[in-house]
Order: C-alpha cells, then structure tokens, then sequence
C-alpha cells in the first residue's frame, strides 16, 4: 500500500492553470518557470518524498528522539535522509545562486515542501527551521556573519534553530530574560529556551541557533530584545569547525505528536557563557524575527496542507479496500467509498486540502513578484498581498487539518483509533500546527487588526474584486454557472462583515479582538471558494482544451461544487459572532465561570 | 491544582430547574427524587470521583494495561478505584431493587456516569460496558440465567463486555462468522472478536461476556445471529466460581487513547470450546442487542460530555494562572483569562458541554417516563422521545467533544501539546466516542431514516413545537428576549430542512443518506439552542426567587447568550447540503477521486 505519494498534479494544475505562468514572466533573478522544469522538479522531488522520506514517517512516531550520553538519537533512517535530501540540493531550492542554491522561484519551492511534510512532518522540520533562521541571517547579519554561516546553512549541511520561548514567555516575547554579555567582538549568553524545534541532533555537522537576548543595558520589554547567532560548534575564520560552544540542550519534551523531531529545551552559559554574535542592530531583535515570521507562518499552512493530503490518501486508499454494509436495495456488500456518506467524509477532506493548497501556492506566487518584480508598485501590491494571506494560509489551513486528519481517522472506523494505521498519528502531528509559530488566536489578532483594518481593508478589497470577476466568469459559463452565487454571497458577507468591524473597531478597540477569530475563519472559507472558483473554471478550460487530462479535471469539478454546498456555507455560522460586538463576553464577571 | 470537580450544581439545575422535579411525579417503581436526595447523591459520587478517580486518569494514560504471563496489568490504583465504586454502591444505582440496586431513576445514574467519565473515561468504560451486558440479561435471559448471573452484575463484582465486531463485521454487524455448536443444554463457542472493551482483566473476580454468534443451521447474514452468555469462569448452580472457560484474550491493541481500559481480541475455543448459553431467542442476537443499542449510544454522549467539561476545567483553570501579553492600552501583562479571544474559547467549550448536558439529561429523563409513567401513552410518547434523542446526544456530544478538548489544547497554547499537562489526553481519549457502538455516520443513518422520516417527523415536530413555547416565553422576558430571533429562525430551517428531506427521500432513498450527517449536526445544534433557551428561563426565574445562587445563574444567562450567538448559526452552514440533493456526489466516477 502506498504511504504517501506527491498530489504533482494537482501542485502543477495550480501554479500553471489556477495561477498561470504569466504571472512569474520578467521577474527579475529567478530561474523561469516553464511546465517541463516544474514537472521535472516535482517528479524528482516526490521520489525522495515518497520513496525516502514516507516510509520513514510511522518509524520516527514510534522510535522518537531521545538523549543518551548527552547524545541526541534520531529514529532510524532520519539522518541519512537527511542527507539525501541535502545531497539532492533540495534544502537551497529558492537561496540566491551566488549563496549557492538553485534559484528557483518560492511557489515552486513551497510545492515541494509541501510534500517533505506530507511525506515526514517531523524530518521536515529541520529545513524548514532552517530556512528561518537562514533568512534572518541573509536579512541582517553583516558580511563576515554571512560569509561564514550562510553557505552552509543554504547547502543544509548545517541546520538552524529559532529560539524565542522561554517559559513566561510564549505569545508575548517582551517577556524574554535571556541574557547577553558582551564580550570583545562578541557576546556571551546565559538562560534557558523552551520548545526549540530540532534544537539539538547529530544529522547536521553543526547548528547555527538564532536566539533573542537583552544585552545588559537594554530597555525593559519588547525594545530591549536583541538577536543573537549561536553555533553549537564554534567556526573558525577559514570555516572549520573548533571547540564546542556552551549551549546544550537539558530535556527533549514528551508531545502529543511529530515524535520524530527533537524539541529540546535549551540551555545557555552553564559553565562559561555560550558566545554569540548579534545580528542585526542592537534592541531591533524583535523587528528582525518579525520580518521573517510572515514565511515560517505560511510554511506552518503548506505543512498543514501536506498532512492533509496524506491523511486523504490514505483515507481514499481505505475506503476503497473496506468492504461493508450494503447500497440501498442493494444485495452484495460494497467498499465503504460507496456509501454517500463516505463520500461525503473524503470530499470534505479533499475540498478543504485543495483550496488551502491553492492559497499556499498564490501566496507563494505573491512571494515571488514582491520580490522580484521590475515594477516597485507590482512589488509592493504583491507584498501586500503576501502579509494579508499569510495569517490566513497559517491558521485556516492548520485548523482545517486537525478537522481533516480527524474526518480520516473517523473514515477508518474502528481501525482508526487504533496506532497500526497512521490515521491517529496525523492529528496528533498536526495539531501544533495551530499552536507554534503563533498560536491561531494571535495570527487572527494579525490578521484582522494590522492586515485588514490598518489599511482600512483595501488590500482585502482589491483581492474581493477579483472574486467578483471570478462570479462574473462563473456566471457566463453554464457548465459552473451553479458556483456562482454561493460564492457571490461569501464574498457579499465577508464585505459587510468587514465594514463592520472597520465602523466598529474605530469605535471600541475590543470588538476587533473579540471578533478576529471568527473573522478569519469567515475569510479564510470565502479566499477558499474564490480559488475553488477559479480552479473550476480553470478546470473547464482544460477540458475545453482537450488536454487529455479529463478525469482529472472531472474530480477538480466536483470537488468545487462539493466545497460551494458543503465547506463555503460554514462561513455563515460566524456572522453573528464577527456583528455580536465584545460586551457580551466582557460581562462575564470573574464568579461567572 | 483541582484535575476535576463535578459539576453538581449545573447537574442539580438541569434536573431540577431545566426539566424540573414535576416531570419525575408519579412514576412507579422508582425513588422520587428531592433535591435533598439529589444533592447527597450527587455530593457523594463527587467525593469518590475527583478524589479516587480524577487523580489516576493520568497515570492510566502512562502506565497503559499490558499482559503478562496471560494476566492483564492495569493501571496502578485502577482495581482500588473500581472496588471502592463497588463498595459505594455506585454500579447498580439505576437497578431495581430486586437485583440488588439502589432503585434510583435513569436521571440520576446519568448524571453520576457524567462524573465517573470526567474523572476517568478509561476507567469508567467497565461499568459502562458491565451496563450493557446486564441490561441484555435482564431483558432477554431466561430465569436460570438471571438468578445465576444478575445479581453479580448489578453490584459489579463482576463485569460484562459486549462482545460484536469481528475483523470483517464492524458496522455491518450481519457478517459475523464466530460459531455456536449446541453442547447438551449449553453451546462451545469457536471464533475471535476484537475491540472488545475491558475484555481481560482481574479488578473483578468474573468477566461475563455477551456474544454474537452463529448457530451450525443458522440462515446467512444479520438473521442468523444469536446472543450468549460466555463466562470467563464457570459458575456453578450455587453461584461459586468453577472452571476457567476456554475464552482469553490474545492480544492487546495499542489505542490512541484511553490507554487504561484493556481493549482486547478475545479468542473463544482454542481447545475444547468456550461454553456459553444462550440469551433469548435463538436468531433474535441483533434484534436483542439493538433494544439495549440506545442506552449505550446515551452513554457514549454522557462520557463525551463528563471529558469536555474536565477538558474545560482545565483550560480555565490554565487561563486564570497564565499570565501573557496585554489587554489594549494596558500597560501590566494580565492572565490570558482577560484576552477576548480566550474568553471565546472557554465560552465555545462550555457552551456546548452544557448543551449536550442538557439533553443527556433530558433523555434520561425520558428514558425515566417511558419505563415508569402509569399512563401508557405517556410512556410511548417518552420512548420516541428517547429514541429520536439517542443519536443526537452519542453523535453530536462526541463530536463536539473532539472540538472542545482540541480548544482546550489551544488555550493551553505550547503546553498544551506537551503530554505533561492532561490537555492532549482528554483529545486522545475522547476522539473513540465518535467511533464506537456506532460511528457517528451510523447515528446520522438512524436519525434521519428511522427516528425523523419513518414517522413522517412527528416526533421531532412535537419537539420543535415545544421548541416554539421557548421562543415565546422568551419573547415576553425583556431581559432575554434576545435570545429569542435566532432559535426560532434555527427552528424554522430545522423544519424546512426536515420538510425538505421528507420529499426528496421518497424520490431517491440516496438523499437522506447524503444529507444525513450535516442534518443530524443541524438537529443537534437547534436542540441545544432550543434547551440552552429553557435555561435561561430557568435562569432568570432563580434570579427573580433570588436563590442566592446569582453568581450561577449570571453565568448560565452568558453561556445561553453566547450559544445563541456563536454557535447555533453554525447550523446555517448545513442547509445547502442538506437540501442538495445527492447527484453531485453520486457523479464522482472512480478515476475521479
């Protein structure tokens, strides 16, 4: 039975029919895109993915990680595939070539990271723990932090750690204690850091850890935090390897899920200080994280995405392998696919799966053109657009698939309660999706107060106009004429219930806060069927087209109108909520819980 | 820190003031319920369940049961904890006094099992499971079966398991394959069963199993299956304990949750055959365990509630302590409690726990009248009632169990996915109530087509006109007419969606199948909306008799107030495909998926 195999397809169909090429042509620096590169790429990819890196996923849940002499120990097979992930170049797909990656554009980066986490989760965490603190040292480490740390760090052969939390502080980083000394040229850094994902392991020669600090003198609270690069070995000037530093990690966590990947707690400076470098100005520690927080937040949504897809797989293969109950009238038993309600249950997975796919890759997409387009206003609209999805993409999806990875358990029957069949292993790996990088409420929170009424909801509003012409495309094609009004409908609602909350957060800073989780829910299924919408009509042009792919565009049909009547309508339950105001919950005295 | 506390005083308010103590009068056979009574009851189980039970629900998750030498290990403290429920009489409080029971109504045993499943599901499934089993020998045993094996259930000394799913008989129980060879007056049982609840043990002296089975002659499928008794040891006519049976468990399986209940394959006849005896009529296996099948299903909605609420203990218990980040334009950090979003999140667990409460409650209720009421239409009347209830409070408690323990880990933020803190358990656990004694897709089945359209809706009818008396009586108190726009608005859909089916159904048997699920959620929010009104009635009434207990009462008027706004239009979310027809997910060919 296949684990796992890359929906290459479907990761095609959007970035070349949904998004289309056009949209990557003239941008400057990046590799183009053309279908037989993107096929070839996402071929190569899904071998290691599926082949490699799959089989690997039950083995990791099983084994986990644990400390022996000091010693991290991976489960087996994890540090050699590791490696041929690294030796295949896949970890510098989107670094610049002059630091030694491939230069490939970041939708294409994003549809192959969506399979190293629908193929292993928990393997998956260290590049894409990496590629954050890779890009805080890119931004803002000067020169000789550069020379010295990034090519190795692009190659993969060296990982990197984001070490923010401390125990008080979680949600809120003005709490940081973690202190830094200077010391010469350099730093030392004494305190303790929790939840440090792959904080600590033998499958990389070295560990670069990017780390918030206060320097002695630093003002309390949010402006005080600086960033600090720490390596677990220290690096000499021609780049060898020397003694190692004073950072080690004093307990792994026992967690619900992604066993596979060491979280460690990390300690700093037991004995002599762990020395580390500040990147980055002084006491702007924070601003920096923050520039780079919009990308490990999309990567948390494209992570969710790939567990949902591997949790429908497998579903789909079950349900066409169980044989029980009968068709009404009918004699014989049949597979449980046959039953409407199974149905239902996979097309419910499947629906939520590709429309968050499709919004990872557009923002992906938006990456790429904020980045790299000629025109500064195309940069700067496309920038917009990334920071507006990106919350969306990271709490939607990452909600979605604790929903999704539960349907798949619930589609296994009894068999899926039980640890034989990875159904149980996928929610409880995906379910700190919604929890780290910023929790579901914060990004809400950032959705709603700084993304959408900051700009007084213009951004959101030029990508509902599109959703309009989407209705409007809809409408004169008879084929998916059905789709169009649902969609107008979420997309008439979601305005309202934006005008709302602009007319009145203005007025009481509370109803915002109260209302932001609802609100992104409600945006985040109307974003969904506008892309559902786009994708059906992108559908029909292929099948117009004869391209020969017809049953492949039959199911992207289907799953359209099943999310229109099944998924999008959800967006109604949470306008009373988004219109409610904050004084009902306000009024909950501390004797009323 | 308190794990868990009963919830005695919402307990005593849906009995007494929701429904009301009048609905108990003039039952015979029962003891009448004082709110004296009840609360010393209640009082009592509190005391056994949070300080004996609650304390173990972790080190049953830890410690998990295991053989040994062909023993089943249980949890540290797990036989104490249950010979101590034993001893309190607590086992057999619903039974008549004849058996040995306290003779108390099927109200109060609920609220009881509530406790016993919040302080420890795992735990809690022997008797559970004990309750079933004794139930089908009460009903369908003959006289010699009852006088030697009754007694011993209802006090549980011993246990009962129910013994159905086979690896190819799961919801489609007509394909059970375990034989029964007639031997004398007795019959040697051969075959294996799996996902068998507390299939081992040696907390009790005895393990009386209630099998599916086939007789040598029997016909094919679901008509050809016939109930046993087969006891873990003989007894003899004296009632002592005689020979091992050939009945044992061989393996073990390795659950998501509720690692303290040994979940068994029990293999009968490896040598010489088990012995069982027959239950009832032969051929009549299915038709007798479906009269029990309600009760169980009641129960699993009663344990999915008991989780949630301590699911809910637990993050406001968390969201008092934890202090992070500020509330707008404050300057000190303040427990998360403050945060809007937080006070969401706790609302959206309570809400829907008291909701279900409710009717758990309501249905034992009715389960009260239809066995006890001296008129006998009031006691058909009940039992349709209880028939219709069962499926929503197994189906939509359990699911909306899964959603709350999952909220409960987010409020927990990176805690809550460390298994240190209870949080990640209780999901764990709770995620099996959807799949056992019928998969939530099972319920939707028997809501829709046996319980609403088999009798043309009149049962639920009489329910929604009960439902309209709230919406007025809520419309004529100022102070809560609020409530009133959205519960007759979400009556008025559940009676279109209801109308709706009623005639499509006919057309095509496919469209209730497919609708099945979305229109049991719909019905279950509607009833939770429509008891949720009641309680505030009853609310405001305890306010106006100024009972002293306005800190409660305050709280219940928020909780019904956010139901009404957060939740019950969820249901709008289901009516597109309720009323869609079952074309569109009929035309998925199989190349499509």
């Amino acid at each position: 039975m296949s684990m796992y195999r890359a929906p290459t397809r479907d990761l095609r169909f959007v970035i070349e029919e949904l998004i289309g090429l056009e949209r990557f042509s003239g941008l400057q620096d990046l590799e183009e895109i053309t279908p037989d590169l993107l096929e070839a790429v996402l071929e190569e990819a899904d071998r290691l993915a599926s082949e490699v890196w799959a089989p690997l996923n039950q083995v990791g849940d099983r084994q986990g990680c644990r400390m022996e002499g000091g010693e991290m120990r991976l489960p087996e097979g994890f540090t050699e595939a590791y490696q041929a992930f690294v030796e295949g170049g896949w970890n510098g797909i989107n670094a610049h070539p002059e630091h030694g990656g491939q230069g490939l554009p970041e939708v294409v980066a994003t549809a192959t990271q969506e399979m190293w986490h629908g193929a292993n989760m928990a393997l998956a965490l260290a590049p894409m723990l990496s590629a954050g603190a890779t890009e805080l040292l890119h931004r803002h480490g000067d020169e000789a932090l550069r020379a010295r740390y990034l090519g190795k760090l692009v190659s993969g052969e060296w990982t990197g750690t984001m070490d923010l939390t401390e125990p008080q502080a979680g949600s809120d980083l003005g709490q940081v204690k973690c202190r830094a000394v200077p010391d010469g040229d350099a730093y030392r850094l004494y305190g303790q850091k929790t939840y440090i994902t792959w904080g600590e392991h033998e499958a990389a020669e070295n560990i670069i850890h990017l780390v918030l600090a206060r320097t002695p003198d630093a003002p309390e609270g949010h402006r005080g935090i600086s960033l600090f690069l720490v390596p677990k070995y220290r690096v000499a000037e021609d780049g060898s390897l020397g003694v190692r530093n004073d950072v080690h990690c004093t307990a792994l966590e026992h967690k619900l899920g992604i066993h596979g990947s060491p979280t460690c707690t990390i300690s700093y400076g037991d004995s002599e200080g762990a020395v580390g470098y500040l990147v980055g100005e002084p006491c702007r520690g924070l601003n920096h994280m923050f520039t780079m927080m919009n990308e490990a937040r999309h990567k948390v949504g494209v992570q969710s995405v790939g567990v949902a897809e591997r949790a429908y797989q497998q579903a789909l293969a079950f349900a066409r392998d169980r044989v029980q109950g009968r068709r009404p009238g009918g004699k014989a038993s049949v597979p449980i696919l046959q039953h409407p309600d199974v149905r239902r249950s996979l097309m419910t997975m499947r629906a939520q799966t590709e429309a968050m796919r499709a919004l990872a890759l557009l923002t992906a997409a938006e990456m790429d053109v904020a980045g790299h387009a000629a025109d500064a206003a195309a940069r700067q609209s496309a920038q917009r657009r990334v920071d507006l999805f990106t919350p969306v993409v990271k709490a939607v999806a990452s909600d979605q698939a604790v929903e999704i990875t539960s349907v798949g358990i619930q589609v296994h029957g009894g068999m899926g309660y039980i640890e034989e069949v990875e159904a149980p292993q996928l929610l409880r790996d995906v379910r700190v999706a919604a929890i780290y990088e910023g929790t579901n409420g914060i990004q809400a929170q950032d959705f709603t107060l700084r993304k959408v009424l900051k700009d007084g909801g213009e951004t959101l509003e030029a990508v509902l106009g599109e959703a309009d012409e989407t209705v409007e495309a809809l409408r004169r094609d008879p084929d998916v004429a059905p789709l169009a009004d649902g969609l107008a409908e979420g997309v008439a609602t979601l305005r309202e219930s934006t005008a709302r909350l602009l007319q009145d957060g203005a007025e009481d800073p509370l109803v915002p806060l109260t209302a932001a989780t609802p609100y992104l829910m409600q945006a985040g299924l109307v974003l969904g069927g506008w892309l559902m919408g786009r994708a059906a009509l992108a559908a029909q042009a292929g099948i117009r087209a004869g391209s020969g792919d017809a049953d492949f565009y039959a199911g992207k049909l289907h799953t359209a109108r099943f999310y229109m009547r099944h998924i999008l309508p959800r967006l109604h339950g949470y306008t009373p909520a988004i219109r409610g105001g904050s004084d009902e919950l306000e009024a909950i005295d501390d004797g009323h819980w």
